[in-house]
């Protein structure tokens, strides 16, 4: 019985955020997450490694140390260890504190350090979470609203992609930097959404107007998908700022005639309005 | 009359969506299309092309063979021919089998293989007829209610990049690579879409204060076409849930992610958007 | 009583649009116009001119007579030809002429020919005349109503850019690229603007932080002018949606209870609805 | 009595903008501030240095008298002087005037007179006092209801960053230019918010698809921020819009450039937006 309970307790204190204490360890997780990133990008840096490269392979060790136990406290604490484990974010934890370990074996795996970047996949745990960050659910469910708007748009941008650059490989052809079709599309797609680099340039006046069009059709089309989302984003606010409540699925945004949720159904408690 | 009704049963498979043998049939055309294109975009990097030239060049026949057997159902199937020959996704069909015949026949041809990534067109066919991508039709009507005021917009870019063209003309010159107006509209077109490839950039004081402005012209007038656009997505939107339907109760306006009626508690049928 | 009559149709033709052979002469008036551009644009490119010079030469005297002609039946069918003279189009219309007259006396001059580039401006008369194109009202009303806010936003980034031009100057200095603080400040435009030539980048990691956080700044506050634009417009559209029509100053976008126009003060009739 | 009244007359033009007096001091002060500005960024360039240098100094030393003056008078007028010196606008002022007097003492600190640039930020003070300037209360107000939404945005691009940045440090190295992992994420940030210098670009097939994907990453969220903010904005204009009131007829609801009440006709004051 005392074991089931701490058990429990640990899981209501790694798992969630309603206790001081649950909150107190999402703030602190954060914290030594951060931290932690922070150190293997310094690592990285040739000079900083010379000269701090010892402290910084201890602080990881701590860190390394650290996560390990909460990952074996989130297995045991879990009511279902197998499937917090093959969950993603088992796996983000689990990967980001292997590559430690398997340093120690082999030691050429030393490039592999970086995985432990994935690390700061797991803010999004603590973010999630939170329910104060509703927020993170308007943009999600805006973002899942034009979801297939935005796959219409993709393809369209797939398909101008590829037919600006393999009109630009035949009219610069390889002499001017376009050396393969795949190449040309890179620098479409650099051109379309204005990033720009000019490591490859038009050099011929035809490539040039061709430069000129794919520049005006990337600058235009931004507005899609910005347009798309503003809709939904003035629709999903202007249903948070009506205060009609489904009690069942935490949904706002019901009508004043509403009898019902839109959302699941249930009978909603009459209108105060 | 069984001929006749072959020729019916293909048309409804090849051009129709309605039935779930031209839903398979257009599924499997989107993956060749995609798959050819995608040889013939490996086929132009010459380390490809020097190992893998002879079993790509096997490949782009199966698909060459393939495409001419489709286009050849197509006018067999077609109820009017001419009219689906010289329609716009006839031509592109024939445009897409043409150059690997020609190749055969004319070896310095080969160049035009690449014409055959028009064939990334046709997936437009496939989305436009499947029904349920009713968002792309939402896009195109907002697009076109505002083709007259982007119109307008284009007609501002043009002045605007023809103006700061021959200022930059005349204030940098052909010493710092501005070397004939066309080129300088051209360096102008490049810094109001913000993509600065940095290819030709102003070195005089005069030049660069210039090129300020014409960066945050660039910068600021970006918010036309988009709130342009916003606004007719966001009417689109609004007439599009004012027209969702319960039969149930015959009540209207029901939100677009609504899966029940806020009247009547009836489950909805799918939203078109 | 004939004279005056040949005066009044003259300027019926020329400055007004509501007559057939107004709108012809418009659209003759477009082609003119671009046609003379794009001769004067190809006759910048050093090849073209030393090939086909002569033939340019010619074609511009013929534009120049042309708009000499039209300058001159202006003023004569003009009822207040002083008016006309010192107003905008006028003074454009005779500064796209002047440099050709000029370039006779001072052979000199002839680098001075680019100003008659200036000639594009006079495609927004005809823009602006032409009635149907309410687009571009509505455009410039949109932009009117957030003129203020726009201010406040050039004055944001303003300071923003002195600021961090001036950090940059200090933390990279004239070393990297960085040899004045006018020069940093045009740094920093062409990064917030997302422009990004890269003719001057940072070299030192606080310099490259620095400029990070400019880009993030740059990215994030496009979103201002680009909200108060779509939002003015979205508002403008769904005024000119309601019918309800002042026939004094022909706005819409009447409330449905409406008894004054909220424009110009004068009693509307009777809401139909 | 009598120095009491003189103290509070300097508050009112010195600190208030609701005397003609006081907004004289304001628009006075903007000039000087925007001059003293130029002189600095001019006395940057080391050609007008070496010729203007003395003139500048001396045309500094002005400004910093009359700034140190007003600096006293601020001081010697407020009801509260610790409150003010110790306040935001306090200490810009007091930086912004001592680089000079300290340049005076020690010579080298002349690299620092840089820091006068600072006063640039007293424009906002200006800016904030107008109270015609209710635009700026509108964004200012618009941004900060969307503070959380934003906060969340900036957290998956520092995430988006950080992976996109280690990813490119594994997959292109040291050997094209990413050196380290902050390096690699400084790239990604070029690359996500479309600046794209190209002082690092992809040189590897697989780094280059990698850096399209960051691309399209940047060029689709920077429609998050645009969403919220207009969305916002909209919102903020519906709501001042509603408060606007015609003190005839009580009644509220006119629109933005209403000049006259659509209910009575009567001619409304002018609007704060």
């Amino acid at each position: 019985m005392l074991e089931l309970n701490t058990r429990q307790k640990i899981y209501r204190v790694i798992f969630e955020t309603d206790t001081p204490a649950g909150q107190r360890f999402d703030i602190f997780l954060i914290y030594i997450i951060l931290l932690s990133v922070l150190a293997v990008m310094f690592d990285s840096i040739a000079s900083v490694n010379n000269q701090f490269g010892s402290w910084l392979f201890r602080l990881e060790w701590i860190f390394t140390v650290l996560f390990s136990l909460e990952y074996m406290l989130r297995i045991y604490s879990s009511p279902k260890p197998l499937k917090y484990i093959f969950s993603f974010y088992g796996i983000v934890d689990l990967i980001s504190i292997i590559p430690s370990y398997l340093a120690l074996i082999i030691p050429e795996a030393s490039y592999w350090l970086v995985v432990r970047l994935l690390r700061v996949l797991r803010i999004f745990r603590v973010l999630k979470m939170a329910r104060h960050l509703a927020e993170a659910n308007l943009l999600l469910r805006s973002i899942y609203q034009s979801r297939r708007k935005v796959l219409v748009f993709f393809t369209v941008i797939l398909v101008i992609s590829i037919i600006f650059g393999s009109l630009m490989f035949l009219v610069e052809g390889p002499e001017h930097g376009f050396t393969s079709i795949p190449k040309s599309i890179y620098w479409t797609i650099v051109t379309i959404t204005t990033v720009g680099y000019g490591d490859i340039t038009p050099q011929t006046t035809i490539g040039q107007i061709t430069a000129t069009l794919a520049m005006l059709t990337g600058y235009s089309i931004i507005a899609i998908p910005t347009g798309i989302l503003t809709a939904e984003i003035s629709n999903e606010m202007r249903k948070e700022r009506s205060h009609r409540h489904c009690d069942n699925c935490n949904r706002n945004g019901h009508h004043n005639d509403a009898s019902y949720c839109y959302h699941c159904g249930v009978q909603l408690p009459d209108s105060d309005i």
